[in-house]
């Protein structure tokens, strides 16, 4: 597992990662020039100097250009970095190893996530979409914690009740280290918010009834429950 | 506090709560019956023989049927309910109180609520509704933890803790109960998510950096911090 991001070997892939920054760079300072509201794709597009065709090649929309990215490939990364883990971890140290890894500490990237949130505070609209990406997140450590301890996400409350603990981890860790201008650090705030929330939880409890996906047909050698 | 709904006096009071009534149950029934999509509110309102103007004195929307009062009767409860524990009763405490008091315990309100989680089951496009709904409920109990607490939620992390435990509390417990066909008691269930998530939770810690809410402009012989 490695927390580096690829860099594209070929100058057409460097371009084309330079026009969608471009964009996204032009989106969010028109965003908070002009208001989310205000802002056209049109103008967008003029201000990053493509067409506005180019624009709907990187992005499906504005509110893409704002959550899109950003969200979607963390998420996506939080899954394949979850799925390295080694079978047998205990579930919550994986967890913890993961957060670990995927904390924003570039301060470049800081800044990005800084102008997101403040642009959320400003304009209710955006919020639908920041829970939709929270929800995502949830899905995919319930899907994880699923796995890993057999137990079945709708009968057991053990992998929704880690995954909401972890996808309110990010989100207050986000808000509180906004809310305090970035003064406090958002790695610390993270961990703590991990720690009281994960405080009860321990590993699965694999007797409780119900919650046992039926493995029997994977392993017909199992004794009969 | 009380947990009865007051019965409305008059037979004109009367009348709407029962067009209301008539409304809801026509809906739920096409929802299920046709798709949630496939119905349109010229449909409900002539199975609840009503006009369609009729159905907009009562409802705003399709989707406002389906969560829209549900939600926000018990979301206004919430915040009254919980306006109405004694100051100085541990926060937790007055938490569970109230939780305690809003469990869904008649089988008539239960049914409603498993129509509803049945046709979100089914229907993804009502999720964004139901996270709203959820957000909503998170924002009621962390205004209430930073009254009583004092400490700002912007700046410390202690009332979207508890808030983000409390909406994680509800949330889980309808899906486990959905899950489980509503084997499992939906009022267990809650207990024992709230119980888990807010395990490690206990009183808010006030000497925290930076998160009290600064008292001395209502105090002035306070000493300085």
């Amino acid at each position: 597992m490695t927390t580096e991001v690829e860099l594209p070997v070929n100058r057409r892939e460097r371009k084309k990662l330079a026009t969608r920054a471009a964009l996204e760079q032009a989106a969010l300072r028109l965003f908070a020039e002009k208001g989310y509201e205000q802002t056209t794709v049109e103008e967008i597009a003029e201000a990053a100097d493509v067409a506005v065709r180019t624009f709907f090649r990187y992005f499906s929309s504005k509110q893409h250009i704002l959550f899109g990215d950003v969200g979607h490939d963390r998420v996506t990364r939080l899954r394949t970095e979850l799925a390295a883990r080694p079978h047998g971890e205990p579930i919550l140290a994986s967890v913890r190893t993961v957060l670990d890894a995927m904390d924003l500490v570039d301060p470049a990237d800081q800044e990005q996530i800084m102008i997101r949130l403040r642009l959320m505070e400003r304009q209710p609209s955006l919020l639908p979409m920041y829970l939709r990406l929270n929800n995502e997140l949830r899905e995919i450590v319930t899907e994880f914690v699923a796995a890993r301890s057999g137990l079945d996400p709708r009968l057991d409350p053990y992998p929704l009740m880690v995954a909401s603990a972890i996808a309110s981890c990010w989100d207050i860790a986000l808000h509180i280290w906004a809310g305090t201008d970035g003064r406090r650090s958002l790695r610390a705030l993270r961990r703590e918010v991990f720690d009281t929330l994960t405080a009860g939880l321990g590993e699965p409890r694999r007797g409780i009834a119900g919650g046992r996906i039926n493995r029997q047909a994977d392993n017909p050698a199992a004794p009969p429950r």
